[in-house]
Parts: structure tokens; C-alpha cells; sequence
């Protein structure tokens, strides 16, 4: 079984503490994750694959290579383990979910191939390893990130994705909602904007956070259940999951850029700071946003509720989301 | 009606002479073409209002500005022509393809933002008018390219776009590929490449412009066939047509390049043999180029055979397309 928890192998996954949340399940779930990794970079593997499709002339050598460096490079893949397990919790077989989570992690993978531009964050480590206009140039790290975002919807509108064009077609703008002007790319601006201007209030930050970083997570859990046939009531229960969910993640970021070492990061920490970052950290302090964190927390929580303990998965990533380390 | 051309209004339109290419209702066909691209500017002007759509928090004023500057910009709007073009020659009022019409726009506008980034080609000038990067700066011209791609399939997604899902999730596919690794983007890093070799084969380069340009022009064409639903048939034989004049588009762009004079271009001329740029006057010289060229055009003009006169306006399309002059 592909994402069931491997009994035994329980193992120190470095785990932060948090206020006042219980990390019961969490080697379980670190496991969890792993092997939903491993699955997810099978699947990107295969559509990143060198042979060009039947509709293509060829797959430009340097261009791919790039696209393989920003997508196949380690990352922890919680977007597609959203989408796997929201899926799963609706009674679909988590593999029928795949193309649609590899879709939003290529999304993710564009936007920090992006982000990471001289002209953006300028950052030159990306887990570890040179970011894509570090190891290729500036254009091949442009040309990559738009190839990445296209694939995205090549994936999403593909049969295989769903049998029910009506889903595929729901899909597709429920990816661009979230990655668009009003969401992850309006949010980026936002950001940029925020590091030549002062004093913004919680609620900007707020704002901007849950476009920047909110919207695609948001979009990973409620497009597991749309995959599934999920009912209007469970979207919407779900998608008050995935905004807290989002709000938590954006959260725990900033406290760690705050609180974490770079070694550990795989990118540099403290930048935040250093070039005027909108963040709740620097609006209210740590502790508040500790406690807003936590809140996040709480607040996802509850909207799993009705969906009883067979929403653990979910619950323990929404923790594990809060406290993780890197 | 919207698309048709106004008896009386002729007058001169610029057209160069090419070859054995007979200029028949070319004053027809120019005005024909502005009265289309008005109709296209009023729908990009309302896809691009400053109001948030429902799903929307906001829409970051920046970067709503510079996807603005970057679509709204007095450009020919030859790819929607051809869409609402085909989708009349199949029986379709043309104010039904719009909204299709206007998502191919939006992905060739974010194609010239990112294009003439100074890591790609490096433009300060874009028909008259500062580029995105000088107008605004250069992260925000990243991201307003990235927001219109994304936007693109946002669009092509939409109901309104097309009642069908199963026609809305073919056309959100076509044009995925038609942008992406192995269409445009692919194209475009192809072309960069070409810059820092020697000696490409005629091969190589008809390759590259098909992918670079010739994918997003013959999808342009394709859309308007799919969303008028045309016959497997006539799709075929449509398709053959925006090959071909996909292939002259970009024959005639070198050779205004190597001839034309920058202030007609609205961008400098003469930088393709600056830039060692692989085209096929560069690989073939003006004459064998100029050939080809009129080949596509006559290539073009035989697809279109079996609509008969139905088809003057798509034949009007493809001289005008290989004979402009700018």
C-alpha cells in the first residue's frame, strides 16, 4: 500500500514544540510523508521524462534539464501529500490522485525557480543546492519556470488526470485562481512591494500571506477532494482546513527564518529581517505569532472535526505543517 | 456586425510586395483585421479591470498595471484574429471565441514580457513603448508574464469560454502544449542557444521557429476550429493551414528584420545578425528565404482549398501575415 504508515519504523524526525499541540503520530506521519515523497518523484520523474510526447518535436535538452534540476531536487512534496491524502479521506485510491498533485507541485516548483531570481529574493541555495539560474543561467531559470507552470495545466487537463472533463475543467481554474494575479503571483508582489515601504499592519500581512503562500496549499487540499467527488459540504469543510492550513504553514516560515539555523534550512535564515520582510514576526513579534501559529492550528483542527478519526493524516500534517524544522 | 469589413473605408495599408503573392482584398482584409482588434482590446480590457473577481481578495494594483502595459498595448492581434476567423469559417458567431481568442493573446503577451527581459533578449522597446522591465522594473515584469500565462488557462478554463468541458479541457491542453516544452518556451530557449553556436542547419531552424512561433499561430487557428466544432476532417486540413502560415510569419519576421527600418518596427531592427540569431536568411541568404516564405503562403492558401471562398479571409490572413510590414 502506497501511503500506508510503516509499522516499526518509527524514527527522531525533528520535530519542534509548539504552544500547546500534541505531536502524537508524528514518526508515523514523517514516515507518511516519505513515502508519499517517493511516490510523487516517480511520478514527476516520469513527466519529466527525456523522450519528447507524440505531439512533440523534441524536448530541448537544456530547457528539461533545468525544469529536472527545479522539480526532482528532494523537496518534501506536502503539497501532492495534501492532495494524496484529502483524496484518500474521500475514498479515492490516493494514486488516482497523482498527476493532479504532481500538477500543483510543478506550480510550486516553478514559483521558487522564480522567486529565486537575481531580480526577485536573489537567493543562490535552494535545499541545499545551487538554485536554477545558479547552475544554468538567468534565462534557462526564466524559460524553466514558465515550461514548469504550462506542464502544470498540460498535466491538469490530461484524461488520465480525471474521467470527468467537468473536474479536469474545475481543476484547471481552480490552479490558476490560486497561482495567479490573486493569488501566489498578486501575493509575490505584495512581498516585493513590502521590502521599500514600512509599518504594515497584521492585516496586510495577513493578506498577502494567504495569496502568497496560502492560496496553493489551500487549492492542494480542496483539489483531492474535488478528484474524489467530494460533497459541496465537505469542499467547503476542507477548504477551511487547507486556508488555516496555509496561514499555519506561512507562519511557521517566518518563525524559522527568525529562529533557524541555515545548515538545516538548506538556504540562508535570518534573511527576513535583513531586507524588510512582511512578515507577523516582524508586525507583532515572536510570540504573538507563536500564538497566531497555534491558532492556525487549532482552527484546522476543527474544521476536520466532522470527518472523525478518519481525518488523522490530515490532522497530523496540519501539526507537523506548524513545528516542522525545515 | 463585428468582424465585417467596411465597404469604402479602403485605404493604404502598407503591404510590401513578396514574391508571386497577389495583394487581392488587402484593404478589405486591413480593415477587417482593426475592427477585430478593437473588439479584442474591449475584452482584454474587462479581463483585466481592476475589480477583484469574486474568488479574489484583491487585485495588486502593480502588477494589474503591468499586465496592462504588457497586453493592452496597440498590438495587431493577429493569433485572436485567426481564432475568431476559423470559428466564423466553421458557422460561429465570432463574439462566441472570444474569450478563447483573448487567452492565446494573453499567452503571447506574456511571451514578449519575458522575452525581452536583459537576460533573454534584452529589448527597451516594444512597438514604440517601453518594455515591462523599464517601465516598471524587472521582478515586476517576471511576474506580470508569469500572472498572464497563468491567467491564460484561467480564461481558456472558464465556462463562459465554452459549454462543453470536454471542448474547454482540449483547448486548455493544446494551448499548454502549443506554450510550452515542447512549443514556445522549448522555441525560445532553442533560439537563446543558437546565439552561442555556429553553423545551424536550415533543419534546425525551421525546427526552433516552429516551436517558437509556428505552435502558438497554428493553435490559434486549431481553437477556433475546436471551439466552433469543426469535423476531424476540417480540423486536419486547418491545422495544415496554421503550420504553414506559422512558418511564413516567422520567415517574414527575419526578413523584416534584416530590411525593415526600427522606427515602422517599433523595436530596433537589424539585431538578429547582431545577435549571430540562427534565421533562415542568416542560414540561406535574403533570396532562398524570401522562396520559402511565398512556398508557406501558397502551402497555406492550398489547405484552405476545400472551404473554397468561404475561406477569402484566412487566405487574406496569410499574405497579410507573410507581406507585412511591420
Amino acid at each position: 500500500m502506497l501511503l500506508d504508515p510503516v509499522a516499526g519504523l518509527g524514527q527522531a524526525s525533528g520535530f519542534r514544540k509548539l504552544g500547546n499541540v500534541v505531536h502524537q503520530d508524528s514518526s508515523d506521519f514523517a514516515i507518511r510523508l516519505r513515502e508519499s515523497a517517493q511516490a510523487v518523484n516517480g511520478a514527476l520523474e516520469t513527466l519529466l521524462a527525456p523522450q519528447p510526447l507524440d505531439f512533440e518535436v523534441l524536448r530541448p535538452p537544456r530547457l528539461l534539464a533545468a525544469m529536472r534540476h527545479a522539480t526532482l531536487n528532494g523537496g518534501k512534496r506536502l503539497r501532492p501529500f495534501l492532495t494524496l491524502e484529502t483524496a484518500r479521506l474521500f475514498g479515492l485510491n490516493s494514486s488516482l490522485a497523482m498527476n493532479g498533485a504532481c500538477a500543483i507541485e510543478l506550480v510550486h516548483c516553478y514559483s521558487l525557480v522564480h522567486d529565486d531570481l537575481p531580480a526577485m529574493d536573489d537567493d543562490d541555495l535552494r535545499r541545499g543546492n545551487p538554485t536554477v539560474h545558479k547552475a544554468f543561467d538567468e534565462a534557462t531559470a526564466i524559460l524553466a519556470g514558465d515550461a514548469l507552470l504550462t506542464l502544470a495545466f498540460d498535466v491538469m487537463a490530461r484524461e488520465q488526470t480525471h474521467h470527468d472533463a467537468m473536474v479536469r475543467s474545475g481543476l484547471v481554474l481552480g490552479l490558476a485562481r490560486a497561482a495567479g494575479l490573486g493569488g501566489m503571483a498578486g501575493g509575490q508582489m505584495l512581498d516585493l512591494e513590502a521590502e521599500t515601504s514600512q509599518g504594515w499592519e497584521q492585516e496586510a500581512v495577513v493578506t498577502m500571506q494567504a495569496m502568497k503562500t496560502g492560496a496553493l496549499l489551500q487549492f492542494a487540499v480542496e483539489a483531492g477532494a474535488l478528484i474524489a467527488g467530494a460533497g459541496r459540504e465537505e469542499r467547503h469543510a476542507i477548504k477551511r482546513y487547507g486556508a488555516a492550513l496555509g496561514a499555519a504553514f506561512q507562519i511557521a516560515d517566518d518563525i524559522l527564518d527568525a529562529q533557524g539555523d541555515s545548515a538545516r534550512l538548506g538556504k540562508a535564515a535570518g534573511k527576513d529581517a535583513d531586507r524588510n520582510k512582511a512578515t507577523l514576526v516582524g508586525t507583532l513579534g515572536l510570540g504573538k505569532a507563536q500564538a497566531i501559529c497555534a491558532q492556525k492550528v487549532e482552527d484546522a483542527l476543527a474544521a476536520l472535526a466532522p470527518f472523525g478519526a478518519r481525518a488523522h493524516v490530515l490532522a497530523a500534517a496540519v501539526k507537523f505543517t506548524a513545528a516542522r524544522d525545515h
